[in-house]
């Protein structure tokens, strides 16, 4: 697959999720975990992206804290463009401070959003819509990739669709109506019945300098502050510069700061085996399963044991006559819990926090 | 409570269960573990006689592996009184060899088998009727104690009492009619129903001439095999002769080899709170209970789970949503099951062990 013209990926690997304890912590978030691969989500993100571009023309967002991690993990990337927040403040400020980056060498750069905690099994594909996205944005539309919902799923935005705009490299390009927060399942079926929805991906895909409009016009205050950024770049006075500003930035998504104010906005369903591993559940569903519908990874013994992700990092789990629950093992803890209550994984960090064990957050 | 004139207690500690794995092991059996207590059960079986005699009366039968272990746990038992086993025979021979070396220095002595990996827990009670005991045995009879069955349970054998013998101090002694083998669901609720059974606690109580010569009657080989041990005993050739001799004795138990025959015995029904703790659902039994019906130790997080058994030897664990499981948490391994799939274990350490994952066991 020849690399595009004139892409440059932005990668956030800012998260700080919670849902994956005990294997997501404040210093391992979720972009560094590793499932059923030898390489991290964030090195998957990459290597997705790689055939597309050229690792100098990939930029990676992360909280200041991983900025050596990341150049760790993706060593082709230069490591200028490894960018650290000093703080998180949501998707808007961490991509448009890219954006401002990529716009200033390159006028005509698409640019695009990926978080970097995403798994994505059909990558051909992927790489082929991303093709179509990245032409439908270099004649100046605002694209996003909509995930064709298999589900009534409450725990995602949804896209709504219009009229076709076109077809390029084989996938059929839509309107982009409007983006809806996370509906309740009544909603949800609504959505899937009517037939015209998509999940929200995440993914967003724009030419730079449009992106850039979009937020002066939208999130002004955004837009100011990181002009004092781009300003301050190349003088000894970079880092202090950006120290100041960075708190005072709205704390904005890309999706609600920017995207709901698009109006000629397109979206292309994307059947690309998409999951944001939001949860063990989400986790289960990724990993290839034994005949007994078991995921194990690591050391582990199952006896009359059904449906259940077991993850060992190191020590033995041995489970008799368990169904469907969720084992995750740590060297400092170990999460039990039915698959269907994955979600309040959540709880458990918040009861910690309560209780002051800083040692496991 | 005066100690008792001529009692020498004998604490079998030779056992290997594998019911309480991960936390028994080979080189960690029962008698070494600890259960909601600093102290290990031999610790607790030590302590539990030390009223009623004196630390220099008692004696332990253990595997020659641990017996370094042994006088360390009980560092006011003599050396000398800490027996090591060659191997396993079982309890007649371990019992036996006893006997005979109290028998040759204290001729009129009584003594007794107590399992070391037994939980008792109305120990007022048990050294009460152990009195009792002792002064029957003295009388020339043999004794055993004899549990109150709380359920038709068919993990334990049963003994049949006949007419009632007298009493001493305080407690009835019936006339032992017969020992059962472990039996069938429908046959244990006969038993109940009659009013004449005990659960056999494995405790018993002779003076050691006694058992000798019920030895030299029903198990001649032991008996021979006993007195060439002895007859070397105080010459250099003793370990060489044990070892020799050891492997050669029956592998019998002191209720099959001995008690089935005796015609004279005596039981005495002891309400004394005992627990063989066969598996994790028995050592569920002993521990205290928070409101929701857990028993837990260590570092754990439990949200919305009730009635489970969680022991943390370090790590933290943490269940949410669970339902009567039992979670032991070791070093090296972990096990996970439904409480009333704990006899299942065994399974566990028997595929451990048809795998060749020797460091496990």
């Amino acid at each position: 697959m020849a690399p595009l013209r004139n892409f440059y990926p932005v990668i956030l690997a800012g998260g700080s999720g919670t849902r994956l304890w005990p294997r997501s912590r404040r210093n391992t978030p979720k972009q560094f975990l590793r499932f059923h691969s030898p390489r991290t989500l964030l090195q998957k993100t990459y290597e997705r992206l790689l055939p597309l571009t050229a690792p100098e023309r990939m930029y990676v967002v992360t909280n200041h804290r991983f900025v050596d991690r990341v150049r760790e993990e993706l060593p082709a990337v230069p490591p200028q463009n490894v960018l650290g927040e000093p703080e998180g403040r949501n998707t808007a400020p961490a991509m448009g401070w890219a954006a401002a980056l990529i716009a200033r060498e390159h006028p005509d750069a698409v640019t695009a959003l990926f978080p970097a905690d995403h798994i994505i099994t059909r990558v051909d594909t992927f790489r082929r819509v991303l093709r179509a996205a990245v032409a439908v944005a270099d004649t100046g539309r605002i694209v996003t990739l909509g995930i064709t919902p298999t589900e009534p799923a409450t725990g995602y935005g949804y896209i709504e669709r219009g009229e076709q705009l076109g077809e390029y490299e084989g996938f059929i390009v839509y309107r982009l109506v409007r983006f809806t927060e996370k509906p309740d399942r009544a909603t949800a079926e609504q959505f899937l019945r009517t037939g015209r929805f998509s999940w929200n991906s995440g993914m967003f895909i724009w030419r730079a300098d449009r992106l850039l409009s979009e937020i002066a016009q939208h999130i002004p205050d955004l837009h100011a502050g990181l002009q004092r950024i781009l300003a301050a770049w190349d003088t000894p006075r970079r880092d202090e510069v950006l120290r100041e500003v960075w708190p005072t930035l709205p704390n904005t998504s890309v999706d609600y700061g920017i995207m709901e104010h698009v109006h000629d906005g397109a979206v292309i369903p994307a059947d690309i085996g998409w999951n944001d591993v939001g949860s063990w559940q989400a986790v289960y569903q990724e990993y290839p399963k034994d005949e007994h519908g078991n995921a194990v990874e690591g050391e582990a013994l199952l006896l009359d044991t059904e449906g259940s992700l077991v993850l060992s990092d190191g020590r033995l789990l041995a489970l008799v006559g368990m169904r469907d629950v969720v084992v995750v093992e740590t060297e400092d803890a170990i999460l039990i819990c039915p698959r269907e209550r994955a979600q309040d994984v959540r709880q458990v960090v918040a009861e910690l926090k309560a209780r002051g064990k800083e040692e496991y957050l």
